[in-house]
């Protein structure tokens, strides 16, 4: 049944990228570039690299940070991992099941190394220059994908989610995986469709009130289907990027993607930020739902990033 | 509460490998040989292919068939799982939730070529050679990991299950998997832990009766501990053979193996064949329960492989 929309929740602006109100699946065209800057020779990019980030929806960079800053970061994980008693419960997800901690949210504001990392030249500076615009960070997180139990995440579009739940308006987003534990072909790493933003799965169904609460730990509401994922991997491939601890994963808010369980001894684990255009703001929810909380979102009307030189320590 | 031992179950064979009977996990030196017979030029390996077997308790044979036969198992394959009406249903299981096929057991039983397959003397000749005796096939099974929603296996011993719950005396079988459809880092490949079979890892807790109606879909006792498994990853490594189809994997029936979940759209199938050395026939479970049926363990006095020469079509 329908629910009524709530006063408040209702956005005026067209929505280019329905999902979630069809019966059937449907395959959408991309309306949006995928880099918004001309490419100049004081690029943070090389050509080839935003030509490939263009083309493939991802990029890898292997030595963006320095040994001794990997370190450091890896440290404040550490630290972060082992104690979260001062820490709000509802930034902390858990395994289901085994109860393990998956994720903490928001760590970009409750860690000031993080913080530090978020705002960094080289990292903000790229996604300002794919965004073409000032950036603010959408959402942040700490990921363990734990040893022995670590469970699957189903392949989605994030900006399907963010688009329907949350109000993104337009695809003018992108995530930054920082890999913080050696990423291996058997634990579990990211898999990443290439090629696949450049089409949007509209999903079937409708989702619940409170989605965020179950599908943080497992997705089942904005899940794409099987004929529409094939299509896509039979054209693109897989990819999973196995670069060293500090490697960076760049990947468009639209590129499609998920990752294996996790039975072997050895964690994975990774700092994860969302870059936002300051123009791409979010409005109300495109599901007409009530937004999901700040954490997960941030809304109202945010500041441009400050941005940090010279190395982190 | 230990159960009252059934009559006509309980061995008088003396328990080299005890099992699910300690509070704690232990770690046994195994007891018997990996490689039965002495090398000579005339044996179906190399030198170096069986001292790699002795070695790490697995081995690769990418090319051990012709494309042309993998083409007609291939075949067969897919005649069995889209026609299971004439099986009997307890051979089929099933997958937790999706209720997908994911195996056909007794398979060397009830398809010619399948029989064929398993005492060709490609592979029941290598069999021969490694165990020093006439073999028999102790289990053999089709497994397809679905596409999409195909679920983890968990790391355990076979020959831990096969002892406790079958009988099995020795350590003096193993398993041949062919691969019947590519194998690739990222659809859940096999994952072997290298040198695993010198150790036997004595779980804790007992078994439950008809455990294995469980087992085939979701492993929950005679599961190996965290720390255990630690040690046996950090030593040896974690291998994920990735041959072509038709490749032959080769593992010792005490070899730790696991593979973790399946959610690209790329099902992972082979065709696994168990065997046994004719002297190391089933004796009374050594967990004191009931047998597990003859698909899953095959009991009486079995006799000797019939061997098959030439080309399978």
């Amino acid at each position: 049944m329908k629910e009524q929309l709530q006063a408040g929740f209702v956005t005026t602006q067209a929505d280019c990228y329905p999902s979630r109100v069809h019966a059937m699946p449907k395959v959408l065209a991309r309306q949006d570039p995928v880099v918004y800057s001309d490419w100049t020779t004081a690029s943070p990019l090389t050509r080839a690299q935003t030509e490939s980030y263009a083309r493939d929806g991802f990029l890898v960079l292997p030595h963006l940070l320095k040994p001794g800053e990997v370190v450091c970061l890896q440290r404040e994980m550490a630290v972060l991992q082992g104690d979260t008693e001062g820490v709000d419960p509802e930034l902390l997800i858990r395994e289901p099941g085994s109860g393990a901690l998956r994720s903490i949210f928001k760590v970009h504001e409750i860690s000031r190394i993080f913080t530090r990392l978020a705002g960094d030249r080289r990292l903000a500076g790229i996604a300002r220059f794919l965004l073409g615009d000032e950036v603010y960070i959408h959402q942040s997180r700490l990921n363990f994908k734990p040893a022995f139990r670590g469970k699957e995440f189903y392949w989605h579009s994030d900006f399907e989610t963010w688009h329907v739940e949350d109000g993104m308006p337009r695809m003018r987003a992108l995530s930054m995986s920082i890999v913080l534990t050696p990423n291996r072909s058997y634990n579990g790493p990211l898999m990443l469709i290439p090629g696949s933003h450049r089409q949007y799965i509209s999903c079937v169904g409708e989702t619940p009130d409170n989605h965020y609460v179950q599908s943080l730990k497992k997705q089942e509401y904005g899940v794409p289907d099987d004929d529409s994922l094939r299509a896509l991997a039979e054209t693109g491939g897989i990819e999973t990027p196995l670069g060293p601890v500090g490697t960076v994963i760049l990947f468009d808010c639209n590129t499609m993607h998920g990752s294996n369980s996790n039975i072997t001894p050895f964690p994975r684990s990774n700092f994860f930020a969302v870059y936002n255009a300051l123009s791409n703001r979010l409005v109300a929810p495109f599901g007409g739902k009530r937004p999901r909380p700040d954490f997960l979102a941030k809304r109202g009307t945010p500041q441009a990033l400050p941005i940090h030189e010279g190395d982190i320590a």
